[in-house]
């Protein structure tokens, strides 16, 4: 049976990875690096870099991430994508000896699909799970903010429910990730703010806060800016309702 | 100015450690230790282990936590108790050289305190928080599950809001956090599977995972054996509406 090991590394700075996640990165057969075509190259660089930084002796295998398929319902276009990255997978780490890896962002169970691609390969292969900083995590540590209030509860969910559902009933702090289109601009903005912050842990780490009535416009601009400079961008945000 | 560097330590596994976080520990001046009295001396011991491994230089300050006033409702406990906890780090920090670092269990940002009581300092030190893997990214690790369905929210929360407020509206996966009393027993546990995990990344992890109603009675069983075993325990659990 292959052992995989799908190893969080946090948002892009290599000191994010834990000593777990380190002696696996050195300690693996196979590394498979996914390959995301023009300006996503920043990415895999970042991926190479840790690779070379922990000295690791493992055989390193780049394979090409499948395109999406826009014209699809959501639902379907997600699952057919992960039937196709699992078999390249599966193409990838044939011939390979030791466990395979594959270096995650953030941490691998959240908002990310590797866990629900490995449930695809067949055989199914032995899983071990190293947990990973999450941009949740490099945010609130960026502005050194408690993610909860005392006893508060926090909701964590993604642009595009932010968009179809509006802020959730009873929710107090708000997470949202992988949100492409500043969602935020949906939102009545009194008495909400704003902690921003893109390529979080990166040199480049950009942070913004304030009511979201005027730190808003300041992130649109500061956000459509650093992803025409940089070709991508990867960012997050908590909003915090300042009254009950 | 002092420095004050609010180190996550994960949930008690050294390799939990990332590397900003070895780094700073073994560059920190001081290490103030929280000592909890009698049933908390492994959570001590576990940090004095880590200091240790890290071949630390620091001066390390052992200082005793105060103890709640249970006669106070829950707001002016906590806040005469952080109040307290603040005079307390004042006294250790005095006299010390360099920066001083505190290592908190999970994330500094996530259901502790220490941002808190950080800001009750005067003159108020110059802050930097260093993420730590959080006791549910070594839940769902454990059990190799994703944090969130595929686009779905999720809420984390605490035992206590649990009991008073019951299911949060609209919410699909709930991550509960210091419950100290099985709450998950107060709901209806039809359409729910839980993931449970005590002493999570430790030499004594458990846990327990299924249907509600079949795995609750599991879960309580095992959590009072070993609290009685160890004196303490640090457990956290993930749950899940399996049908809409």
């Amino acid at each position: 049976m292959t052992e995989l090991w799908l190893i969080g590394i946090g948002t892009g700075n290599p000191a994010h990875v834990t000593r777990e996640g380190w002696q696996a990165i050195r300690e693996a057969g196979a590394i498979l690096v996914p390959e995301k075509g023009a300006g996503k190259d920043d990415l895999a660089g970042l991926r190479y870099a840790i690779i070379e930084e922990a000295e690791a002796s493992a055989q390193v295998i780049p394979f090409e991430m499948p395109v999406r398929d826009e014209s699809l319902p959501y639902d379907t276009r997600v699952a057919r994508w992960h039937d196709e990255i699992a078999l390249r997978w599966q193409a990838a780490m044939d011939g390979t000896d030791g466990p395979v890896a594959l270096l995650v962002w953030g941490d691998p169970g959240l908002y990310d699909s590797t866990l629900r691609i490995a449930e695809r390969l067949s055989p199914a292969p032995r899983l071990r799970v190293i947990p990973g900083i999450t941009a949740l995590q490099a945010l609130t540590a960026a502005h050194a903010i408690p993610f909860n209030t005392v006893n508060g509860p926090v909701t964590v969910t993604t642009g595009r429910r932010l968009r179809d559902h509006g802020w959730p009933d009873g929710a107090e702090t708000l997470v949202v990730m992988l949100d492409g289109e500043c969602s935020f601009e949906r939102l009545p903005p009194e008495d909400l703010t704003i902690w921003w912050g893109a390529y979080l842990g990166m040199e480049n780490e950009l942070l913004e806060a304030g009511p979201l009535a005027e730190a808003g416009p300041r992130i649109k601009a500061a956000r459509a800016e650093a992803r025409a400079a940089h070709g991508w961008i990867m960012d997050t945000y908590l909003l915090r309702k300042t009254t009950g």
